[in-house]
């Protein structure tokens, strides 16, 4: 079979600060500096998702963009657009919303929801000159 | 003389909610949807600065892009980068900080610091899909 | 009052294909070259609607966004999108769909929507290589 | 040896339909949507060729990028530019041309081509929001 | 009858290095900073040209985009792609190839190639982030 | 451990001519045609940086952006910007400047001032349309 990777790109504008709760204030403005301000800033995240799989010989899809944009909508836009991801996303409660924590908690998302014989990647852009890919090639 | 527009473009990553206190909590879910999200959400903004002028004889310039880069600097991305709009920026304190009004106040910036012979005009790209200019033409 | 330009992007995919019915063929293979296949080609088109107008101090919009994403849905998306422009948008039936004119058909059946104190334009993308503007300033 | 990828983006213009006859209509309605519509619809495709080897000493080139631009232009370009996929190009008589099955396609094209020392991998951008890449990685 | 505008967007690399004659080698140097290099620097330029007129009623057209490109082509490509503005492009040889410059200048050599009916206007990008528009609007 | 990958994207515009002295002038025009031009063209050319490694559990980062930016300035930006790489670049005194080497070089470069846990790889667009990336996946 021919295995072929297929991307779908989606967007979310969310909120956040970088912060740990194990650090001292000052730690966190000096390992943070401007990416703690307290009252938060915030991006427009653009995501890219990848899955890996055979041609269906009856579609010719690897899996159809409808539906993996629909499974993107409910397990991430939903949830992280126009949202502060410190405050009103439970995954952030305890995790620091970096783009390298955001990435892996999208794809433990739609890990669950992606049949299982394709492989997933994410790539997340916080900005145009800064991003991030879980699994790492 | 020549007239030749000149346009340097920056971004500034903010936090921000739609809200007008004259209007009820009922009202503000209404009129600005997900965007009135009491925890902010937040955008990369790019903004693009038109100086227009005659070309200076002696440095072929309109103005020294170095030196407009400085003055937006100055005036807009220290206030504005990584901050929240609504709580760190005192025009935004009674202003609501919709692309249109941040793009006034961003030209009421930096009016006062481009020489009065040259037209300034604002862009401001809230997202790749929404954005706005000041004056309009 | 301070008048501001909103802009919205939209896009839609449809073939086409240029022919004036008033050429023979050769004239038409002439005049039109490999944009004249008799079996269409087709493209992704990029639409950006500039509206103009006064900030509504109440809710510091020119015009809600939403709204006017609707309106472009409703008027052109739905009746564009995934079509072939010659033979399934009636307008076409007699224009031929070059991009200047599907960007005054856009205008006409925008204009009818937009409120008239707002002015309006039409920018049209074929290709990154190839747009038009209308009305023209 | 080092070995280094290179990269040349190319594009074209087409037009194309989903279908499977071996579905009856009602079911390609279902699988495909509005990208079964009867009449075609098209799309502005961006290609990207990868071409991975080492760097020749004489030249520091891995191939010579007017060689791989003649070569796609020769192998896809000529052949799929301002076309109907499924009526003009051959290989699409029997094969739904899916993004998937239209970078398998130009893959075996080029594949000919490219000396065999050389791997290869194809990236075809439907839209923006929709890619594949062959072979996955 | 309808002005609609056309654009095309064409490309070209050069070297440049600012400097006026006129001023000493401290002044250059203070005024044009790294762009002064002796050795210069390049670019890859990116040019859009602005053509207003009507659209014709036999081709839909404001102006054939082949035509168009042609003039481009022979006008500016072939004189300034992958070549040294100040060394190797006469018109520079006494004028300071600044962005505002360069774009007069491109201005002047398309304003006899292009019908008179037709009005004209030029944006040069020197980086994504710098560039410049001839005549002002 | 979860590997991730972090990009950044930095610029850099700068002169260069395609040259083998061990070539004669002929062969170098045959085999570079126009990037051999005696007098230099150049480019805006985009550099991303790819680093691999395990989340750290204190900040959320692979490696600190800043600090990665930092090391691009100092070992790559410094000396590669606004300069003309045959003559101002120590390394390319022997190398010739192509895409391909250039990665290499700045690969080089950088690789000693990474941890040596991270792994590396470097992607630079030379246009737009023409990148390359090293080492190969």
């Amino acid at each position: 079979m021919k295995k072929v990777a297929v991307f779908r790109k989606e967007h979310f504008n969310a909120a956040h600060r970088l912060h740990n709760p194990a650090l001292t204030d000052a730690e966190n403005a000096r390992v943070f500096g401007k990416c703690n301000n307290v009252h938060y800033h915030g991006h427009n995240y653009e995501l890219i998702v990848k899955v890996v799989g055979d041609i269906d010989p009856i579609t010719g899809y690897v899996i159809d963009m409808k539906v993996l944009s629909d499974i993107i909508k409910i397990e991430v836009l939903d949830r992280f657009d126009h949202k502060n991801l410190n405050l009103d996303v439970p995954e952030f409660a305890s995790i620091n919303p970096t783009a390298e924590n955001i990435a892996v908690v999208i794809y433990d998302l739609l890990r669950k929801q992606i049949p299982s014989e394709h492989s997933l990647k994410i790539t997340l852009y916080e900005t145009e000159r800064n991003f991030v890919e879980y699994p790492a090639e």
